[in-house]
């Protein structure tokens, strides 16, 4: 994890003024996005701060950045961030520092113009948010052990965590096409599945739709085939995170995933937070990985690693709210539907680096990972329904009196992260990751109506 | 499949004479790749075309090219065949009408000039092939049925094959990143592994490394998020194919993959030969799906079409080869170790494009699809080791009296595809794809020392 410095100073405010106290985006955060500003489609990276959006190139053309972090800025003010996030650690340290410099209440020559601010400063609501970088390869990660428990659990009582479990950590490559930014509708999507008392499968839309709470890795730097990245250096590998939506057709994964694993039942949708929250920013924030049971296996060498033991791990709380039609039309607020916490997360973000590329794979700046489903011990602090509902079962009731085995049609799911107070920092947060469920297209209707559908 | 039309006829001959009679790329194949010629490291597109490769570039520039073929050319010279894969059928069949016509043995103006010929063909062997396109994803099925039937057996005696194998293209997402193309070593991995008899896994060099013989599928123009492909238009959406040699770790293989499919026992490295070979240059050998035995359920409707169950399969003969040192220090031919048909495939390629994107999963144009192992029904037509050893139990006995019961170190593996000849059409084929196994990196050198031995 990165060095705690004086960006990190909880005093610190800036002359956006909505910055200061912002529950995600104060000037401590400054975390790395691409947009575009209301009455453009131009694409170019910014940095969140409070209500406001940093625009990267106006900085760089009114020349506020010197040395590295105006290469770095220059890099991020791209339509995709690719390029800063292969500088690595000291690049993006150097901008992280020359912003808070920028955007302080007490920088040298104060506030800038109103001109200069027009041209630097975006109002975040007004701007349609992209995803921040190209990904070249998404890896979906099994590592949140309560998930792996519950659902193991659904199939083998007396045995839910299989034997390679505590091992290895679990894995599978996910479909990068598909991964939408926060804000985007979710089609619920047609599949094939076959119901227990059935004779055949059926093709038709998905009846058991399904979110997963999750947390995002960002590539930085990467490695060549055959040049595994050891885990003393995985840290320096990460460029941020993010939350991550696995959408999941619970019908359609059951029936295909004999036995090479999840596809169509993952790969129409995935929804990601657009903001990249840098190691940097999350630095006051690092902690221990949690203490294992007794009984279970060291990690095995390769994954093994003091600092990374003591400071590898996220101190970060994890909500998923979910909005009904009967919440928006009563105006009645989101309801929590899952509290958890990031140290359920069995391996390290630098584990997972370190195994992903310990039998030679390359990762690619941009490249991205999910950690898996991060679920708590309880029901309260699972993160799908299938865990929450076991299996749908045992259905949700929520404030409005409604039931949810599963997702109904428009459904908002919103996953949410904070970093868990700590007494000298100010707390900061990822921003939105949201996604609302729209109908299955009919059967009947050609490709052509349903675009129109689809844009209309 | 594509029309049959003047560029098949099988008289035709051209003046780049080691085309004619040759094996693989005569004047009716005109495969796409990118390549850089001798002395130069500029990456363009060309054709293979005999044992040299036509520069598209320098076609565009001396303008041969007019309409539609013209901007496909253009496309085409690129480092990246994307942008002409994008174009679709018309664009190519125009791309491929006026390459026959500049290289027919009879084109009006005749052979070009000793200068152009110069500019325009370089030799294949002293070229440097790449990737020919950016892989945005690369999906792996598993529909080879007797791999399927052969790998099930082992575990499953009694009923090899899944209830859902008949019903579901299987098939998993794969690594992008780690596709390599033919000729580039492939460093034995380290992985976690746990032998039965062992109490824990140990993380070691790879005991088990195999080969897949597999075809790939190259995407044309793609589909937007939510919008699938009909099984009728899916032939529009394959640009052509290649050779795939699916690299596995089988110790890696068995110890990971439960419960969310492979990992990295196949990540570490992708072999596929580096020419597209068009849907329009197969035309000739398109066939009839395999009929099915009796009491197989038909394909779902979703996945059903009578052109494409008439001629969307491939009569294509597949072999893999291997060479070992002791064959190459002898001075022997490489052996024979598998001959197949992709009439094995249970899906058509058309099937394979509608499902993936049943569900709404968007494709784009460079994406690629393999198809899965495809083994015939007897030993001699396994397309993996696995199955032809039955799981390592029954070694293989070559032509030097060696045995293998799976890859060493030094063995180089080369896969072959050549059309099964039909009276009216010359036979094509796809050129090289192969790839010779390293050793691994010693545990203890660093990665400094590793990268140095890499290059070295």
């Amino acid at each position: 994890m990165a060095q705690i410095d004086a960006t990190h100073d909880p005093r610190r405010q800036s002359w956006v003024t909505s910055a200061n106290g912002h529950p995600d985006f104060p000037i401590q955060n400054l975390p790395l996005g691409v947009f575009s500003p209301g009455g453009s489609t131009l694409r170019r990276g910014g940095v969140a701060i409070g209500d406001m959006i940093f625009d990267l190139r106006a900085g760089v053309e009114a020349s506020l950045f010197t040395g590295a972090a105006r290469d770095a800025a220059d890099k991020a003010s791209s339509w995709a961030l690719n390029a800063v996030l292969a500088l690595g650690v000291e690049p993006r340290r150097a901008l992280r520092q020359q912003l808070v410099e920028i955007l302080d209440v007490a920088a040298p020559g104060g506030a800038p113009s109103d001109d200069l601010y027009r041209r630097l400063l975006h109002p975040m609501d007004q701007c349609v948010l992209y995803l921040p970088a190209h990904i070249g390869d998404y890896t979906d990660f099994y590592a949140g052990i309560h998930h792996a428990t519950n659902v193991g659990q659904q199939f083998r009582p007396d045995n839910p965590l299989l034997p390679n479990y505590k091992y290895v950590p679990i894995g599978y490559h996910g479909r990068a096409s598909s991964i939408v930014p926060s804000g985007t509708p979710i089609r619920r999507p047609w599949g094939q599945s076959k119901p227990a008392d059935a004779a055949e499968p059926c093709f038709a839309p998905s009846r058991r739709l399904d979110y997963e709470l999750e947390l995002g890795i960002w590539i930085g730097p990467g490695n060549d085939l055959g040049a595994p990245i050891p885990i003393a250096e995985a840290d320096r590998h990460i460029a941020g995170f993010c939350l991550l939506n696995d959408w999941s057709a619970r019908d359609v994964q059951a029936w295909e995933s004999q036995p090479l694993g999840p596809f169509l039942s993952k790969s129409f949708a995935t929804t990601i937070s657009p903001w990249i929250v840098t190691p940097e920013a999350l630095a006051p924030f690092a902690m221990a990985q949690a203490r294992r049971p007794q009984d279970d296996p060291l990690p095995p060498s390769y994954l093994l690693d003091r600092k990374d033991q003591r400071a590898g791990a996220l101190d970060i709380a994890l909500e998923v709210l979910l909005l009904t039609q009967e919440m928006r039309d009563t105006g009645q607020p989101p309801a929590r539907v899952g509290l958890s916490h990031a140290r359920h997360i069995y391996w390290t973000p630098g584990q997972l680096v370190a195994h992903h590329t310990s039998g030679g794979c390359n990762l690619r700046p941009g490249d991205l990972l999910g950690t898996g489903t991060i679920s708590g011990p309880d029901r309260d602090g699972c993160g799908s329904l299938l865990e929450a509902t076991k299996g749908g079962r045992d259905p949700l009731r929520l404030p409005t009196l409604e039931e949810r085995r599963f997702l109904e049609d428009a459904d908002e799911v919103m996953l949410r992260a904070r970093t868990v107070s700590r007494s000298g920092f100010a707390p900061i947060g990822f921003g939105e990751c949201k996604g609302r469920i729209v109908a299955a297209h009919s059967s009947s209707v050609s490709r052509g109506e349903r675009d129109r559908e689809a844009t209309g």
